[in-house]
């Protein structure tokens, strides 16, 4: 039986993947084979699939068998385009190990370049037309490298300085010179030899000089670092299972560093941060790829206009901008041009905005890497409705573009315009740099990634992270962190980058910044700012301003509230778009849950159909009701109760009446008492003592009554329907007042809609016996009013008995809603107020994919409600099902809702968008 | 379209049911039919259907239609028979109106006699042959008896004297007469136009004088007292569905009230008390039936043997018993030995002992009733063994003879016989009256069941209910009661009756006690009792004792526990031979709860085939274990706990030995540390201070820990496999423990059979992490001991995710066990330390057919214990599946469990005797 295929070759005459196999080949190598097919000048290679990655990892570290005659095969396929040999002396083939998992996953694995090299290929590589220094740069490259991800020849702790540079310094100081570039070809052969010293001392190993054993030793490094710490966490981010694995590209080394008409970039075909329509990029002359990344050299601009920009964010006059920084546009006029060819090729190729990397070795454009880019929410969702307006992709394409929660950003509070004004005024203004990411961000400064977890973990944020640069050791600081601020890098380094992908409000690139991490402080405008100074930065203009700047609501929100008119292009008339399409394609309603008529207003502004849950006891908390709230649970009587509920039946009654005129012709589903009671109660004897001297009871009859209602599991005690069951006044109150208020709003005109929704039924005779209560005073009220109104009576379905038992329970209920935050507390027995303890802990154990508080556990949870959905439909086909637990704003939970054929979600307001959109996606990607 | 069949005939040559139709006719009404094919003397007569009943609910109190017109023509069967007819002026039918349900509830329900007699028909009735006095008396019973069950002319509240009987005491005083036998017939005319008025009065209705329209309106009282108040107290506490309702027998009435050849009585063919096979049984010269068990006349003794031993009881002489109170032996020799054949006759007919009721109507003998006779467990016991040995029915039946909670009577606790003999010794023995229900009793005097309630409810028991006699009314009280006293009543008198039927302590109709309800005193044996004081009864030989007389283990444990020699016919040798039986039948494996050896030691002597749950947090408590929990919980860092772990691991070590020890050849099931660790810490500031200073830490080091672990909801908080996986050490410790006392025993020549059980896992990824645990824990204690032990690993079922995802964690157990308290806990969202605040009212209403704590709720836990299964089953075809929930000691449980296919339940060392009778049933019932 002959081994599986492992290796896809690509380049020259012969491509076998193509982009449609990312699952297999990773987003890289997929899309490197894609641009051969499409006659793209890509160097050849050819790609391990995943399945190497996940069989590397069944076995131990060990690789499948057969992989190694199939990397040979591969080997030969390059040689022959090439024309040059692996571990030739003469003219030997040098190729690069890369990681490429199915998605991008940028700086978290790791990477070799120049391999091949040894102490006889190096003189072949001269031989061959490199120049002496070009060959021992790039040995001394290959080592450093190698001898950091191969042999783990590293750092001890993360703040100490890489070992290999230390020797480069040390080296710098005995011949005196300060610039890597002033080291001489033999300074850098000497460098070879004491970074091979340093491998053997510190591994006691000799460092491989067979180019085949460097191979296998850089391929079973990059699959490693797979399950390294920095992208376990991304992956955990961003939602992304360990079990895809990664694939890994060897491909034959193109050079960016082989002399001044060499260079290696990356670019963006639109505007990653706003999605403006705008070609860009970055570029270094004479370097190589990673080092455009990195952060260590400061890159040059591709397009003159962004050059110009940024050396006025840099304070780089045009004198020295044309001189040490000119753009490639200038610099390199044919290759910028085959160039911007390229990325408007592979745009409408993609029909997607496209990241790429290119080399040009000796005026020679190659292309190393094109794929999707990521993008901030406002780029997303301006790319998409752009890319429609101009036929390049259809709405539904675009409502995939968008991830749900993309559209967040866009309703993020902006800063108010006036204080703003003043501020810069008043000279606040310190700097402006790159606008790496969009949005307003404001917060105490914070210097280390580490502080910025600390301080926000400890309820000290918001801050703003302010580097010289960042790096991947720096992604849970800037996770947490309000707003980040870097001196150095461009539109594509870490910081902007990952900022980027995060939503965060970012300010790259601000040369005016000095920071100084031993002080903990910073220079920038001829001020010195320190820890925990405050800060603001406009991620949209990219400037950096003192103090603490007040913010407003956001464009979106202003226009749809505050009657601002939308500009054309507007972050508003991106949403807007966006949302009418969403709302063409979903098939899920959207409602809201709200219990106060303004909540509503602004959730029907949002987009909402109705309202999905509204919890009457929030209105018991205002004012003078939670007084009468209070008597009744002190009555002894039921004399006594129902005067106290007498009290509280017009203000129940103007609540609803207020939120039925604010919901016109739209459903309101109200859900009677569901707390338990002592929730209404203080708890601590000093607030007794207070309140019995307001209520003018004896302290003792208070305290007896909250020791009497206290309880040892609250949450499975004396709440929901058991309370409408023990005090069926409470709930005739509550019908009374709803069906009061119903009548008078529908004598106003208005259409009412109102469902009556029965909390924590486990027991079709619960439902009954509420039900029976219900429909009596609805009768009497009607009677009594003269006039009757159309409602529908339902439950919760947040008990696993309620599921399981759901058909019996459809036979009395015209609709189920939902509750999944108590489905999923009964159904995993796991309280939400406590399970902080260990949650965190079982999601990094990943002894759970998720918190299902946030995510609904579809295997457990989402069965219950399958089995209910199934088993409500039997009894009552045309049965009305809904979810109005928190998982209702969750984009995955809510295309758990779609599959499951529920009618509609229910979430909070802000979440409205969110949720259109989500179950447009969940329709569309059926 | 014809109407249902609703009434059955019976009598003379045409009798349509037979005894297997209870459902439809009722118990009396089928054992009629069945007696009268038998051809024993049985006044005719017709039964109105059960589905009558229904159909007379669901109409909401009217009868279906057609139903008139069957009355009509059983009415004319009993003419055709008797000879006389409804309504004849010259010689009338009279007829009695009965209840007769599936399940015998004697007393509940409500019975018209003598119907048919107006102000005409009385006079025929003297014309056909009876005297003046019998008619007048019989017209005024039928007036005052119709008047409060269909009329509902009663004492308004409890404690009043009946209306009626005021009126008649009236008259004697006004007539200067005592007795009733000295009223006059025109008296008693008299008495009936005065009750007639009163009718009148109260409801402003004339008396109905149509015989039809008397009949109709006793069989519509009849059924309305299917729901009144005893009733359905009584069905609830006996498990009898409301839905079953109750049949109406009219039959034609003959008399035991027509003089002095004339009687009336009910009999036992076996002793209901004891189990005895010797006949017995009570009747009243010249009375009508309801006399006996009203106890309002002294009934006499059908056997002399038993007459003699009343007369010795209430302190009657020989003389005084002969003349006043002869048995039916001596004074009716001939009905006496019809009587006794027909006992013979029916037991062998039925293979079980029979409860009859007849009269005598001028010598001749006629059987009104014959049923299954019910007794205490003592009696079902011995009568179920000893109808085996007499050939009469086979072990099977037997078996299905005795309720497994019957078993219950014969473990309780009997008096210790040393001090039993002193307080006898020093004068304490009071008085000695019959043995209606044998056992010890001991407690406080009360008189009044509505003390006995409030008094054991308040937790101020045990009680002594003492009555002069009991009625329906105290059911309740004595449902509490550790044992009743009355002074007046035989053995089928309603004390004796419903104390057997509860299992209770009883001493009947002791003449000797003289109780006064005024001055809540009672005069015995020349002393005077009151409220309060301590009373002993002893119901196996009827003596009533003063003091507090201390218990022992009934005889049954003391032959098991303490090596006492069973006697043949003792309870100890029906016990035997049942259970003996019961391991014969039963399919299901019986295991024991428990976690010291000496309780599992007491559990194998109950017949435990193992330990289905040892709960290791138990061991935690003892002595100086405690010490070092709270060290563990305290510790701050791996190492503290740690070197605190160490100090339990000797403890637990030799807690499992001895354990190991005890349940040689049997499987044990230890579960890792369960609870929530804040149980292991005092709460209390001042507990905590103390705590402080003995374990010398800072008072507030202790008391920030309490607050830390303090959760909202401990129940669904951090507990079970959580705590194993957030501290891995506890379960390393424990399985540590495990399995060096297992090789330890093993290497004692001890068969151990070890079976490790994971608690509360939600998700299979919590069972991976803690079996790698145990199992690497294993094979290290193995390596290091030199020997290995087979066990399992398997985990509870407690959460309803667990349930629903079994079959992904049937992956990893090799064995469920079902934690049906916390399945009930979540499924149906139910704190069980809170739900006494509404569970009550929740039964009391039927929104629950019962406590789902104590018996499983079969459409919802149950549902996921068989989606368990299923999918259990389905993943791992050999797992074994048991339960170990407090309902593994639940007969109705075990049951559910049989059928469910369970392999085992296991229950605390008390109950296993019951399950297994229960199992035993579970298999026959099939």
């Amino acid at each position: 039986m002959s081994a599986p295929k492992f290796v896809y070759v690509f380049g020259g005459p012969r491509t076998e993947g193509d982009a449609s196999m990312k699952n297999l080949l990773g987003g890289k190598g997929a899309n490197l084979a894609e641009m051969c097919s499409l006659g793209i000048p890509v160097p050849p290679g050819f790609t391990l699939t995943t399945e190497v990655c996940t069989a590397f990892y069944q076995q131990g570290g060990k690789f499948p068998e057969g992989l190694t005659h199939q990397i040979e095969d591969g080997l030969r396929h390059i040689e022959a385009i090439m024309g040059v040999h692996f571990g030739d002396p003469q003219n030997p083939l040098l190729v690069s190990v890369r990681s490429g998992a199915r998605a991008s996953m940028p700086g978290m694995m790791d990477t070799v370049l120049n391999l091949g090299l040894n102490d006889i290929t190096v003189e072949g590589l001269i031989t061959s037309g490199g120049d002496k220094r070009f060959a021992y740069d790039s040995y001394r490259r290959f080592v450093q490298m190698y001898g950091d991800v191969v042999m783990e020849v590293r750092a001890q702790k993360k703040t100490d300085t890489d070992p290999f540079e230390l020797i480069m310094d040390g080296l710098k100081e005995e011949k005196h010179v300060h610039a890597d570039l002033d080291l001489t070809w033999e300074d850098l052969k000497e460098l070879v030899k004491r970074f091979k010293g340093l491998v053997k001392e510190r591994t006691g190993q000799d460092f491989p000089n067979d180019p085949k054993e460097q191979l296998i030793g850089a391929i079973s490094a990059v699959f490693r670092s797979w399950m390294n710490d920095r992208a376990i966490a991304y992956r955990r981010m961003n939602g992304i299972p360990d079990e895809w694995g990664t694939a890994v590209n060897v491909q034959a080394m193109v050079y960016g560093n082989m002399g001044t008409d060499c260079a290696t970039g990356v670019g963006f075909s639109r505007d990653a941060a706003t999605g403006e329509n705008r070609k860009n990029g970055e570029f270094l002359i004479n370097a190589q790829g990673e080092d455009v990344v990195a952060g260590i050299r400061t890159p040059q601009q591709i397009t003159k206009a962004d050059s110009l920009a940024w050396a006025k964010a840099q304070g780089v006059s045009e004198a020295d901008r044309s001189a040490k920084f000119p753009s490639m546009e200038e610099r390199m006029p044919e290759a910028f041009g085959q160039l911007m060819a390229i990325y408007d090729r592979l745009e409408k190729h993609y029909r997607d905005m496209q990241d790429l990397e290119f080399t040009i070795q000796r005026g020679k454009l190659w292309m190393l890497q094109t794929r999707n880019g990521k993008r901030t929410g406002f780029a997303a969702s301006r790319i998409a409705v752009d890319m429609v307006e101009e036929g390049l992709i259809d709405e539904k394409t675009a409502i995939l573009r968008v991830e749900p929660d993309q559209i967040n950003q866009l309703l993020r509070p902006v800063f108010d315009s006036a204080a703003k004004a003043k501020a810069m005024g008043a000279g606040d203004h310190l700097a402006t740099g790159l606008p790496a990411g969009p949005g307003a961000g404001t917060g105490k400064i914070v210097f280390h990634a580490s502080d910025a977890e600390e301080q926000v973990n400890a309820g000290k944020g918001p801050v703003i992270l302010c580097r010289i640069e960042t790096s991947p050791e720096d992604i849970r600081g800037m996770h947490v962190a309000d707003g980040i601020l870097t001196a150095r890098g461009g539109m594509t380094s870490h910081a902007a980058v990952v900022a980027r992908q995060m939503g965060k409000v970012c300010v790259a690139g601000c040369g005016a910044v000095d920071i100084d991490y031993e002080k903990g402080t910073m220079k920038v405008g001829g001020r010195i700012l320190k820890e925990g100074d405050w800060i603001s930065l406009d991620g949209f203009l990219g400037q950096v301003i003192a103090g603490r700047i007040p913010t407003r609501p956001s464009e979106v929100l202003q226009v749809l509230f505050e009657g601002k008119a939308p500009g054309t292009d507007s972050v508003y008339s991106y949403y807007h778009k966006l949302m009418t399409w969403a709302d063409k394609y979903r098939t899920l309603g959207i409602r809201t849950n709200a219990d106060q008529p303004d909540q509503a207003a602004t959730a029907r502004a949002f987009g909402a159909e109705g309202i999905g849950l509204c919890r009457t006891e929030h209105m018991f908390f205002g004012g003078d009701r939670i007084q009468a709230v209070r008597e009744m649970i002190l009555a002894d009587t039921l004399v006594e109760r129902e005067r106290a509920l007498a009290k509280l039946l017009p203000m129940q009654r103007d609540d609803f009446a207020g939120i039925f005129r604010a919901m016109d012709g739209f459903p309101v589903t109200i859900r009677t008492l569901d707390p338990p009671l002592h929730e209404f109660l203080p708890h601590k004897e000093e607030e007794i003592r207070d309140l019995a001297k307001t209520m003018g009871v004896p302290f003792e009859r208070l305290a007896d009554k909250v020791e009497l209602l206290k309880e040892a599991n609250p949450m499975l005690g004396h709440r929901g329907c058991r309370l409408g069951i023990a005090y069926p006044e409470i709930t005739a109150m509550q019908a009374r007042a709803i069906f009061e208020a119903a009548v008078i709003v529908k004598k106003e005109g208005i259409k009412v809609i109102p469902e009556i929704m029965i909390p924590l039924v486990g027991h079709v005779n619960e439902l009954k016996a509420q039900k029976t209560l219900v429909m009596a005073t609805a009768e009497k009220v009607f009677t009594e009013m003269g006039l009757r109104v159309d409602y529908l009576l339902g439950t919760m379905i947040e008990l696993p008995r309620a599921a399981l038992t759901a058909d019996e329970i459809a036979k009395e209920a015209e609709f189920f809603s939902f509750g999944t935050n108590d489905l999923t507390q009964t159904c995993m027995g796991l309280s939400r107020d406590d399970s902080g303890r260990f949650l965190p802990l079982y999601v990094e154990q990943k002894i759970l994919p998720a918190d299902p508080f946030q995510t609904l556990d579809t295997a457990g949870v989402g069965q219950l409600i399958t089995i209910a959905c199934e088993k409500g439909r039997k009894s009552r086909p045309d049965i009305k099902l809904g979810i109005c637990g928190e998982h209702g704003g969750d984009p995955a939970s809510i295309a758990f809702c779609h599959k499951a054929g529920l009618k509609y979600v229910s979430c909070s307001p802000p979440r409205v968008p969110i949720a259109r959109l989500a179950a447009a996606r969940a329709a569309l990607e059926k």
